[in-house]
């Protein structure tokens, strides 16, 4: 158990390869409202505005559909890789653990691609998916730590 | 101090069931705003209108409270938890871990209660006891890494 | 690598005192939202200005920007310590290691100056510096574990 956090560990190596791509999932949304921003000429600042020449801040539907998909990644991946650590720290079997990462990693997906589609149920299916998986390892964590 | 970051560690234990403790109370927020928009059918996407068959987006104070709360927990507990980690690596002696972990799970218990229930200054001063408990352990961080 | 996440580690020492005051500097955003909403009476909550014996919930551009710098440094500071630890895991070079974090935190903080006094580019630059040490940081984390 003391190679618990450390790369020597599998589950540890699995953990931080589909948290790292979580968390690259999470900058997506960053990519695409720079994206989105900079091709439409929508800001939020006037000295952004400014500097593209563009007149003034406006709200954009399509910029504050991003934004809503990126404060439901920060509302679930980041206690996703919070809650990620101490479960690996309880040295869970690797099987279960790594199904726990995969079904997070690719439920987060799916929800990203059905926000920016406008599917639902589909981006509600994986919501639940990924807050069922994190609310799993959250459970180990406080029975085994009670 | 090879140890600290393990369950081997009391220090660890505790701090792993506060901090998921606490990121349990901040999906209580996730809980709500899902509890809100179906009962009040007030959601944030058309998409989500349709499925729901109600006729538009709409904005509801009472979902926004929530919101609110939601992201004030977003702004206090992940910066909670991140500095924890750092914080049990010093090694600190067992009850002023304790304590800090302690304060900070309950005050944030009473910020929530206090936000959903209007209460002031109640709400306030539960902020400032949680800021206060991470700012100490931060100051512990700074000062020993210095 | 036993000894990667724990404060004997060098990498692991330096990590701890950038990703302290990078959280620091989150937190002046926090001071910043408190300062600015006592001084105009500028609250978001009834219960807030009631308190306060101001008249009722109002939208403040100098508010709202410091509200928005704050959700911009969630969106990055938060992701920099969450892949950082996993970096360190990696054991890298002590000197990749040092500049990947200095640059991350100067550069955050030159993101808030340059925001709070409304300076473009020099905040898009800033930011663009901050994301890349993370991105680099990720890459090494995701190409490590592969």
């Amino acid at each position: 158990s003391r190679m618990s956090l450390s790369m020597d560990n599998p589950v540890f190596r699995a953990f931080a390869f589909y948290a790292a791509l979580s968390i690259l999932k999470m900058f997506c949304c960053t990519f695409l409202t720079i994206f989105k921003r900079m091709t439409g000429g929508i800001f939020a600042n006037q000295e952004d505005c400014d500097f593209a020449q563009v007149k003034k801040p406006v709200i954009d539907e399509g910029v504050e559909r991003v934004r809503r998909n990126h404060l439901n990644d920060i509302e679930n991946v980041i206690p996703f890789v919070l809650i990620g650590g101490f479960y690996v720290a309880l040295n869970p079997s690797y099987s279960a653990a790594l199904w726990h990462f995969r079904l997070f990693f690719f439920s987060r997906l799916v929800h990203f691609v059905s926000y920016q589609l406008h599917l639902q149920p589909f981006r509600a299916l994986a919501f639940g998916v990924g807050l069922l998986a994190t609310l799993s390892m959250l459970w180990s964590v406080i029975s085994a730590t009670l």
